[in-house]
């Protein structure tokens, strides 16, 4: 069923582009994230040109996701009532033609906020689901792995992932050493990266939040997908040079988000 | 109706004093902060000198603000039950004589949050209102912009927070290339300060919290604010200076807040 | 009552032993903490090569203590939700035989949580209390100091942690200068660690969390809390070479648990 890797499904300047239009609109971006993440994804936004915005009570998320240019819903640290801010914001997003991204933070690890991401991709669509290989493989009714690292190689979950970008007509992104990002037709495999983006919390979560901006500037779920991955894994190229470690590493990794040029993207870009 | 810009209202010898008193008294802060910056505000408060403490449920709230130096109110990601301990917290604040801070983060964009800041403007007395054009615009009845980004010019809002700041008697501070702090009659504006603040989430909110600790040490809530404000925008002219980008100015603010003297702060002020 | 320090109580060799199980074990520790060092605490697991999961709301707490090595229970920021999610992680750990630490944020200064942290000793069993000298003198019947920062000094405590020790058949750990853990019978002195530590936020939380780590690979408890204060606390004398404040000392100690190596920690170590 997996598709044959597209080598030229998507070109370096297509990504040039996109991280252009990212510079040039600034989108507005809504995150309903966990407490771990929260800050450094507000700062991987912020230092990529992006307007974030932590909207995420039951309140205002429905009429706050309407008026975004990109909505994350990030299943982390779900309680009661972020979990209906969730339900609200997708509702908001899908009446008004707003993009939105799920990442099922250890689905199929826990239960509840496995029931959650399920709900959420059956009664909606997002334009992204992006998560590690247990946990696309859970949400294609696999077994997912111990808390929120991979056990399950990206590679064994790329059938997955296409099958779940199938049913649900959505891109769908699986983290791994080589991060793969699917359509269900087109295969996107980019190897740029480094294994301290593992030692360093919610460079996944940025990573989703980064998809919901460049949804927002990009009618090709696929792209946005595969631009966000590309903009994070070279940015974490250059920041692994420069640093000694997890701590150094993740503030780098934000400079280089600040500083990377869509040129300079498209030239470090590795399409596997 | 602004007053013209009172250079003499404030001394820089003032200032040192302030800061000198804050190193002295290690003001006990509470903050009922957001879920994104809580980590970095409690960081900025510790490395000035003071001593954080982040008291936001219902049970606790209004009992811990009587026996703190001063009170933030932060509105970034306000809950059921975080709106209701920022109600007990300005009460026991209040009761005791204890001043408090409101940060109305993003009023004007999103409405409940917009009103828990009304109502609580309304009602009760903060010391200082801190926001940027966009917020203090829509606090004083016009209309807010999109997210925590201001979209109005700090310049612009001015009329509206002398306005603001007659009408509730405290403090309103405009956060902008230019930051200006007014109590409705002595205007303080202060020039330092680096875009860079911009690109760091919570470099805001951490602001706000450096007035509480401020307001807590000084009888004087105008010198409070004006004190935190250079405290913040002096420390990230020296940061800029020594940082490749957002990542690595945020490290160095709080590096600077830390070491930052009480003469160097009068020395490098720039009022405006 | 209190025990002479026993200096031979634990030798360094079991230090470095256990540092190298953590890393060959990478063992996955629930934290329910709270919001303000979430991601600080994530950063320090990940770091040190755990598996962190902050897995903190009341539905799938008690199920996911059971799967892990184990769990941290962390005071510093409780809701109703989350309070309840502790009581259940509790249970949940307690029934699958997982170890937990108890880190009683402002037991003293402030009411609830206090009473939780009785509650929860009162009728579980933690393998861990840690603490400054504030909150053990408070949960043990004295009087707590204000916030979240120590006013008694750590040695003072350590008559009031040998009795909770021995009262709770846990160990208590207590925070200052010289760090002091006790079972009850022994008595471990550390004397590494920087002020610095004291001016980041969340350093004392992610110890607890460390020490949730430890206990998962290592049956003996006491050697889990003094393992972990000595990561800490030798990562720590590392940081302050290579840091200017505290903004860049907690960007070098999570580089510094990343890079420690069991041979010079036992070789850096200060039994005092």
């Amino acid at each position: 069923m997996s598709p044959s890797p597209s080598f030229d499904s998507l070109q370096p300047r297509q990504f040039a582009d996109a991280l252009h239009a990212l510079r040039e609109r600034a989108p507005l971006v809504q995150c309903l994230t966990n407490i771990v993440v929260a800050n450094f994804t507000a700062n991987a936004l912020l230092a990529a040109g992006c307007a974030p915005a932590m909207v995420d009570n039951a309140r205002e998320a429905e009429g706050f996701a309407a008026i975004s240019a990109g909505v994350l819903v990030n299943l982390g640290t779900p309680y009661e009532e972020t979990a209906q801010a969730m339900r609200a914001a997708v509702r908001g997003a899908e009446g008004a033609g707003v993009p939105w991204v799920l990442d099922p933070v250890a689905a199929g690890a826990v239960p509840w906020r496995t029931s959650i991401a399920l709900e959420l991709l059956g009664a909606h669509h997002p334009a992204v689901v992006r998560g590690n290989g247990s946990e696309i493989l859970a949400l294609a009714g696999g077994q997912g792995g111990k808390g929120v690292e991979s056990t399950a190689a990206a590679d064994q979950a790329v059938d997955a992932a296409v099958m779940l970008a199938r049913t649900h007509a959505c891109v769908v992104a699986v983290s791994g050493a080589v991060d793969q990002i699917t359509d269900g037709q087109r295969l996107v495999r980019i190897a740029n990266g480094h294994p301290l983006l593992t030692r360093v919390t919610g460079a996944g979560c940025a990573l989703g939040a980064l998809m919901a901006a460049f949804a927002g500037v990009t009618g090709d779920a696929l792209l946005a997908a595969a631009a966000a991955t590309a903009l994070l894994t070279v940015a974490a190229d250059g920041a692994a040079q420069s640093s000694h470690g997890p701590g150094s590493f993740a503030v780098a990794l934000l400079d280089e988000l600040h500083a990377l040029t869509p040129e300079a993207l498209a030239a470090r870009l590795k399409l596997a």
